[in-house]
C-alpha cells in the first residue's frame, strides 16, 4: 500500500469527529484548503490547546482548564443544592434556562454495568464526599428521561437518601408550547399522574 | 463579554468546517475530549501539515505537496488526453472508475462572471500552454452537468477547438442500474437524442 498523502491523512483524521464519514471528510478537507486555510490553522491550534489543557473540575467533574470550573469557583452560587446531570451539555442547557443558582455534579455518562461503567466511574464517591462534608440540603437528579437515565437516577437517589440529604427529580410533563396531539402518550400519562391543583 | 474558555474556542473553531453548526460543534468537542484526545491531537497535526504544505500541481492544478502531483508525475499516464474537471473530488471519482489513463486539468471551480471568476481563475492559460506545447490529441470536458458546468464546458470547448485540438464531452444518458421511471425527464431526453445503434 502507498503511504497516505498529506491530503489523505487530513481526510482520514477528520473522520475521528462524530457524524463525519468519508464523503463529508473529503468535502471538509477540500473546503478548508480552498476557502479557509486560516480557519484550518486556527482549528488546529484550538484542538491542540483543548486536548492538552482541558481536564475535569475537582469538585463537579465538568470540563475546565482550571482546578475548579467557573461555576464551582463562583461564590455567588448556592452550594446547598447540587444538580446531578449526565453531560457537560446538560449543564449548558440548564444554565441557559437561567432558573438554577446551585452547583452541579457531572456524571460524564450514566451507569451501564454491561459496559463496565459502575458508580465510581460516574464519580459518586466524590458526590458522597461533598454531601458528607455538610452544607448540602438537596440533590436534584436531572439525568435523562431514558431507561439508563432513570436507572442511574434511581441508584443515586438511593445512595443519597441513605446519607440523609433531600433528593428530588426533575418534573415530567407536557413541554412548553407542546400541543397535546403531538405529545407522546407516555409523556401524557406522566403529566396526568403528576397533575397539580390550580392556583 | 467574558473571554472564551478553551472549550468554547474549540467549539467555535469547529464551525469553520462545512455543514457543522453550533450543536454539532459542541457535540464534536465533547466527544473528542471524552473519548478521543489522541484523535484530536492527530487531527490538529494533520490540519497544520495540510494547511501549510499543500499547494497546487504546476501542471494540472490539483492539490499536492510536491511540485507535480502523483498523476502528472506518473510516466505511465497518457499525456495526449487531458480530462478537464471542476474539483479534486472529481479526479478521485474518475480515478475510482479505473477507466481513464490520461492526465487531468483541475479548474478548481467553474466560470462564474458574477462572482468575478474568469478564464484565468480556472487556469485556462495553463491549459492552453499545455496544448500549445504539443502532444495533446484530445481534451475531454468532464465538468458537471449543471448550468455552470455546461457553460464552462462550452467556453473551454470553444477556446480549445481554436487551437486545433480534439474536444469531447462526457456522454449523458441513463445511469447504470437506473430504472427508467426513477430517471428525470431531461436525462431521458438526453439519452433518447444520444441513442446509439445496437451491436
Amino acid at each position: 500500500m502507498k503511504p497516505l498523502t498529506t491530503l489523505e491523512k487530513l481526510t482520514d483524521s477528520l473522520r475521528c469527529l462524530p457524524g463525519v464519514g468519508a464523503k463529508s471528510a473529503a468535502r471538509m478537507s477540500l473546503h478548508l484548503l480552498q476557502h479557509n486555510r486560516a480557519g484550518g490553522l486556527a482549528l488546529a491550534e484550538a484542538l491542540t490547546e483543548a486536548m492538552n489543557r482541558i481536564g475535569h473540575c475537582e469538585q463537579c467533574r465538568n470540563y475546565t482548564e482550571q482546578p475548579l470550573c467557573s461555576l464551582c469557583a463562583d461564590q455567588r452560587r448556592d452550594a446547598s443544592v447540587i444538580c446531578v446531570v449526565e453531560t457537560p451539555s446538560d449543564v449548558a442547557a440548564i444554565e441557559s434556562s437561567r432558573s438554577f443558582q446551585g452547583q452541579y455534579h457531572v456524571l460524564m455518562g450514566h451507569l451501564s454495568p454491561l459496559d463496565g461503567i459502575g458508580p465510581d466511574d460516574i464519580g459518586l464517591d466524590k458526590l458522597e464526599q461533598r454531601v458528607q462534608q455538610g452544607g448540602v440540603a438537596e440533590i436534584i437528579l436531572a439525568t435523562g428521561s431514558t431507561v439508563e437515565g432513570e436507572a442511574t437516577a434511581h441508584y443515586i437517589g438511593g445512595r443519597m437518601a441513605a446519607l440523609g440529604v433531600g433528593v428530588s427529580r426533575l418534573a415530567r410533563g407536557v413541554p412548553m408550547g407542546g400541543e397535546l396531539d403531538y405529545v407522546d402518550s407516555s409523556t401524557i400519562a406522566q403529566a396526568l399522574s403528576g397533575r397539580r391543583p390550580l392556583g
